[in-house]
C-alpha cells in the first residue's frame, strides 16, 4: 500500500508497475491511502494488478489498517475507512507484536440467493456478499482441483462467479477458491463469508466459525441482522522505497 | 539482494522467506553480498527461491553489481566479484541514470558439444555454458509453447537440460526458454550465450549479436578464445527494509 499519495498520481499506471512480478515489487493489488474523506479517518483506493479500480477487499482492508495504524491513528481502536463500497469500520482486536495485528472488518450483508441442484455435491448455494459466490459443500471437495474445475463452473454463469469448495476441518471449515478475474488464490475474504453463511444455513457450523483458506485461517462471525464480520491477522512484511521517478 | 549480511545469517531460510510471492517480497532468488574474498572486491552468494545455493547467474550478477556500485566502489568501472563459479569481472559500460547501468559480464567458455538430429528443426545444438543447453533454431519456433514442449524435451536428457528456441529477429535473434528446475522464465543469461554461439556457428549472426529474451534484449559478444561476454541493463526497483526480526 501507498501512504501519502502525491496529488496528480496516476494510480492505475503505478499499480501496474508496482504489482508486476518481474519488473516491480509484485503484488495482487495496490492500496492507496488518501487523507480523510466522508467523515472517515482515511480513504482507501484499491487497484488491482491490472490497474483497474476495485470496490473493496476484506483481507486487503486489514493490511491497509495495519499500515495506517503504524503511520497514524495508532491510539484508535476503531479505524473509519472510506471505500468505494461505503464507509467501513476496522476494529483492532489485538496487537501481536510491532508488525502484526488481528483485526475485524464489517463485511456488510451476506445473502443466500439460491440453492441450486445438479452440482453433484451434498449442498450448493449461490451467495451474494456484494459480489456473487457459488459455495459447494462436500466431504470429497478436499480432492477438487480448483484450477481445472473453476473455469468450467464459472462459464455456466452469464456474468461469471467466484467458486468455493468447502468441507469440515476440525471445528470449522476448509475452503479452496476460484476467483472471478483472478483464478486460484490463496485466500478470499468475501468467499470466506459466503462459505460460513452457507454452512451455517445448513446447520453445519455455528454463527462464529473458522474458515481455513490455503493461505491461513480467518474467523467469520454472522450477525442476527444478516451481516458478517471477518476477523484475521495483518502482518507488515517490509517498508519499500521505490527508486522510480 | 542483501548488502551487509549479518554474521550467522541463515541464508537458505531467508531466501525462502524473502522470495515467497505470497508472504515475502517475491523474487526468483536472493543475492547476498559478503565483503572481500579471494582478492575480489566482494563475494556474491546466490540462493534460489527454494533456498538452494546456485553457482552464478549472468543476469543476476549485473543486478548485484548495480547495487554494490550504488553502495560502494562507485568509482570502480571493473568490479571483481567472487562467485561459486570463480572470480568474475563485471564492467560498467555506462550509467543510464541514478538507478540504471549497462554492464558486461565475462561468462567464460561456451562450447558446442553436439549437433543432434531428429528435433524437426533447421538446426540443433547441445551447448555447454557451465550448464547444459539444447538450442533449437527454426523460423517456426515463434509459435512454440515452451511450457508444453519444454518438459517433454528435458525428459529425454538423463540429467535434464535447458531448452532454447530461437529464430531471426531484425539484426539479431529472438529466444524463448525452458529452464531446468525453473520452467518458463522471462530471461536466461547462459541461454542467451548458448543461442548466440550456436547461431554464430551456423553462420546466422556475427560474433556480436542481440538476443531478444521475453523480458528484454541482451547483447552477446563471442571472443576468439571461445568465451562469451553478456551485456545488458540492471535497474534498481526499490530499497526494501524488512520488518522481520
Amino acid at each position: 500500500m501507498l501512504l501519502d499519495a502525491p496529488p496528480g498520481l496516476d494510480a492505475a499506471a503505478l499499480a501496474r508497475r508496482v504489482c508486476d512480478r518481474h519488473r516491480g515489487i509484485g503484488a495482487d493489488g495496490l492500496l492507496i491511502a488518501h487523507p480523510g474523506g466522508d467523515g472517515a479517518d482515511v480513504t482507501m483506493e484499491l487497484r488491482n494488478a491490472d490497474g483497474g479500480r476495485a470496490e473493496t477487499s476484506g483481507n486487503g482492508i486489514r493490511c491497509f489498517a495495519q499500515a495506517v495504524w503504524d503511520d497514524a491513528f495508532g491510539d484508535r481502536r476503531d479505524l473509519i475507512v472510506a471505500t468505494d463500497a461505503g464507509v467501513k469500520v476496522v476494529r483492532r482486536i489485538r496487537r501481536n507484536g510491532p508488525d502484526e495485528v488481528d483485526a475485524a472488518v464489517d463485511m456488510g450483508q451476506v445473502k443466500i440467493i439460491d440453492e441450486p441442484r445438479g452440482w453433484g455435491v451434498e449442498h450448493a448455494a449461490v451467495v451474494d456478499v456484494g459480489n456473487p459466490h457459488l459455495v459447494l459443500y462436500d466431504a470429497r471437495s478436499v480432492d477438487v482441483d480448483p484450477a481445472r474445475r473453476g473455469p468450467e463452473i464459472e462459464a455456466t454463469f452469464p456474468h461469471g462467479i467466484n467458486v468455493e469448495w468447502t468441507w469440515r476441518d476440525g471445528d470449522g471449515l476448509a475452503m479452496r477458491v476460484w476467483e472471478r478475474g483472478a483464478g486460484v488464490t490463496e485466500a478470499c475474504g468475501t468467499g470466506s463469508c459466503a462459505v460460513a453463511a452457507a454452512a451455517h444455513s445448513w446447520g453445519l457450523v455455528g454463527a462464529r466459525t473458522v474458515v481455513h483458506n490455503p493461505g491461513g485461517p480467518v474467523t467469520v462471525e454472522l450477525g442476527d441482522d444478516g451481516t458478517a464480520t471477518l476477523i484475521g491477522p495483518a502482518v507488515r512484511i517490509a517498508e519499500v522505497e521505490l527508486s522510480w521517478p
